[in-house]
């Protein structure tokens, strides 16, 4: 009876064991995932960026595809954003989100669409020839990055 | 006379070390911004594998979204393959990518723009019901992405 339940007990342990390492792994994952999704907005921002301050010369064509894919990468890292998953919450630790994001899931949330949808009026200017139009609403999509940052991300 | 030329030499040895310091960077965010765009592919990817293996249910909506979304990526992680950035050429070192890569540099853009196709395919398929359709196009997909990793990725 007692080796019977020993055995009991160790099938629970490595059940209970396995099911947090899982969950570490997904927390890793969604971490690796988010970061990965803003390391490919940055990317496509920053040529855009010295576009729009004139230090490299204006390219419609690549500006046009920069927004395209910037709107189609703003509409993907919310679901990283799982909870538990703030700096120094995971195993590895490494990663700029506040555990703020999910006291205030809607405000963050909301922020994130704000971004979808000023991403998404980048691309849609950025089909056109008006330069201050494009300006104008690059400056706003970055001011809906920086919104977010401002709140939810260290440093 | 002398102390002229040591002020020249001067700049011009810190006008290398800093050129070499920015190409440095340079290259370090090709390989973080390419190893992003596939992180995000696979995060996307491995839900519709689930679905594909009837691991999880069918969902028509998700997976349509999830095809668009690797559709979308898939154009992205060439520009990040910047010669002299494969496994060990770059300061932290730490990439799957073979040197091969730049050697038959045409034969690698020929597989990325498979993938590209396959994946827009996938899309366009994701969008009706025929599952048998939907299957072939997904396997498809990761064929192509298996013919780059067997020859251009370390394990």
């Amino acid at each position: 009876m007692k080796a019977l339940f020993n055995v009991a007990i160790s099938g629970l342990l490595i059940a209970s064991l396995s099911a947090t390492a899982f969950a570490e792994d997904e927390k890793e994952e969604a971490v690796e995932y988010r970061q990965g999704v803003f390391e490919a907005i940055k990317w496509n921002f920053m040529p855009m960026a010295a576009m729009v301050k004139g230090e490299v010369e204006f390219n419609k064509d690549e500006f046009a595809m920069r927004a395209e894919r910037v709107a189609a990468l703003s509409k993907m890292p919310l679901e990283g954003f799982k909870e538990g998953t703030a700096m120094g919450e995971t195993e590895e630790g490494e990663n700029d989100a506040k555990p703020e994001i999910w006291k205030d899931w809607d405000d963050f949330k909301g922020k994130m669409a704000a971004l979808e949808e000023e991403s998404a009026k980048l691309a849609e200017v950025a089909k056109g020839d008006d330069m201050d139009q494009i300006k104008a609403q690059f400056g706003a999509t970055g001011k809906s990055c920086k919104s977010c940052h401002d709140e939810y991300r260290h440093k």
